[in-house]
């Protein structure tokens, strides 16, 4: 799971983060294009929602705003550096334990800070639900979340060729040393993720995969994850319809832990208004919270 | 009571935060321009003072410094959206319970967050004086002040024709349910406004009402309010001459609590050096202050 | 002592950071010089680090984003005035404890806010090691070092005539009154700094003088401070080699305290690898660490 909501997995949250990216055109660039060159940047996205919040009690409001910062650069050799962290973040971004910063060249990528695993990258989360994420019961459970709590940062390596994406991660630190390791590979309208951690002071260790695949306005996704040690398997299905500007999504997620199952199902839908907004509707009955909850608003990418 | 300052009010200060969105220009905005299309962005403004601040007893120094970031879109159908939050308040604009996002169009304007509510945008504060605000005993109690500080969103709708806007708000939490409904005609020279509040959990109501005329350089407001259920009135006016660069101010607040008066007197002056700064100082007699507080110094606007 | 790190000092790193504020081109600057019009800008920069830190017993993981607004406005008579403050400060840049304001003419500069004394801007720090600092054990200590921690802005003034700088500063507050003066006469190849503090509650005053030569690629500073009345000394010696894109540095600096000598030395290297990015390592062994310690990485600068 990542506290950050909206910065892993193969699902839509993903796609729609990279968009963001590009969308924003950054000031600094353009005048460096002008100048024809090269220069260190810091650059501006946001996002934010509004909307109403239902517990299974009461209906409340819901409000969130948010601004990012993205740093890029490049060495004389072509290095690629950068790093980014919310504005909400920056105290912790000063200590590594939230944000990251990376460089990057032909020998693949490195990443430092408050990283998604390398089994958290190559497996993902199931499709999300919903104007807020609804309680995220969308994610699957990853051992690495816990040592993220820590307050220092964790390593990434990874390094793509084609359709193959590897990855090496560790966090080294309070509470656990956890190791991590992970493969996607990612063609047009199929991706299989494959993850391994383990934790080095108490032993456990965890395996999960992922597959994936569209088909035309359709796409599936599945995980399964099991970890003998602790007696805990997951296992879960989403699905998601997208016909024209309007996107139907759907998941189930099993926690099943020594023995006890713990279900969660959603569903969703969200219809895309131009310009960066977008209505959000979820409904989600979880094992995990005493009533069905649900939302609906209005999300923002700026 | 609005406690970011500067937000609220038919006051000077309001005119001039306008004018500090309008002087800075967007880059991002720019480059769009070039291309053409619309497109969601991210802008910076800023805010700083330094001088010296007497607090009866001792001269301190006294500064600050603060960044805003506001969020700006447009749907593809012409919807406006957006936010806008200070840097100081990130960790809290995530969650709602600083800054605001809104979203706008031909049937008014929904906005989420930290709100004034509407009795506070019909009816506003005096004009304050001083660098610092001095206590900001210029400004109108409301009801739902206290709700403001509640870790959850609040929600104003306005809506305007011609010279007149209307405003319904509700805070919907901790500690309390606060419902408030307002009204503001303002025209080149004069303007009144009337606001009515109720906390629905303790049925405490308030009335309050404003009105304002400018005669060429001098302006004058006042303000009333009256809660019978807890037996609190307050009365108040307050005058503003500008001549050039120069303005004076002066206000008298009245705020009595089952009987017993509070009187605050506060004059000011500031005087407009260009490109955002201005000198400012203040003196201000207050009931709620052991001692005649005063300060002086320079504001900046970026 | 500073707590930001890379704000004060005559050493390598103050040179930089004047480097990267001119490095990030401002989009506003950019507009106004196409209307032809001044006007007061927030602008954006940012730095950040990876690498290795070992402490004498582990090695971990040390990473850090940050970014800083930089606040600039002219008046109509042309006084300057600005700000900055890190994203991270942001809290405390708001009322003056972290960060600062200033307003610049021709009778000199005064600054409010987390000052460097004038002691501390006359003579400076050492030259610093390694990625992270490690330690900060180059740097001297000033008796207005305890009183940036309080909450409350100091003030310092500077005025520059030649190749002289003399600065006045005082922090006004708690737990301390602590007054500064210093001057620094700076040609291209030699530096010299004399400054001088008093606490004003306890009435300890301190001395403290530094030279600093450049002779083609190697530079030597030096560093020499006593304050009697506590029975306090310091001295130290620090040196620095640049060939081409290699800069090489190492300081040795005791700090006797009633007679206790407390000996810190420091070697480290740096290579530019050009756009902002820069290899840095060094080895620390101090009486103040149980252990040497020692890191490695790289450092950004956007």
């Amino acid at each position: 799971m990542h506290p950050q909501g909206g910065q892993s997995g193969l699902g839509m949250r993903e796609t729609r983060g990279i968009k963001t990216m590009k969308k924003v055109l950054f000031a600094t660039t353009a005048l460096v294009m002008t100048a024809g060159v090269a220069a260190a940047e810091v650059s501006l996205s946001g996002d934010g929602r509004m909307g109403m919040l239902y517990d299974g009690d009461d209906i409340q409001f819901t409000s969130r705003a948010r601004v990012k910062f993205t740093l890029t650069g490049e060495s004389d050799s072509g290095l690629s550096f950068g790093g980014s962290f919310r504005a909400d973040q920056a105290t912790d971004a000063k200590v590594g334990s939230a944000g990251s910063v990376y460089i990057s060249g032909a020998y693949g990528k490195l990443t430092m800070g408050d990283i998604d695993s390398a089994a958290e990258n190559a497996v993902g989360d199931l499709y999300g639900v919903g104007l807020t994420g609804l309680g995220d019961y969308n994610e699957t459970t990853f051992i690495a979340s816990d040592s993220e709590m820590a307050n220092n940062p964790g390593a990434l390596y990874e390094y793509s060729t084609g359709a193959l994406t590897v990855y090496a991660s560790m966090y080294d630190g309070s509470p656990y040393e956890v190791w991590s390791l992970g493969a996607k590979y990612a063609m047009d309208a199929y991706a299989f993720g494959l993850g391994y951690e383990k934790n080095g002071d108490t032993g456990v260790d965890h395996w999960v995969l992922s597959g994936e695949g569209t088909f035309d306005a359709f796409s599936v996704k599945a995980v399964y994850g099991t970890a003998d040690d602790i007696d805990f398997d997951q296992y879960g299905l989403s699905g998601k319809y997208a016909a024209g500007a309007t996107t139907v999504s759907a998941f189930w997620f099993r926690k099943d832990t020594a023995g006890t199952e713990f279900d969660s199902f959603g569903i969703g839908a969200e219809y895309d208004l131009g310009g960066g907004a977008m209505l959000k509707g979820g409904i989600v009955d979880s094992d995990f919270e005493a009533d069905t909850i649900a939302d609906f608003g209005v999300s923002f990418e700026f």
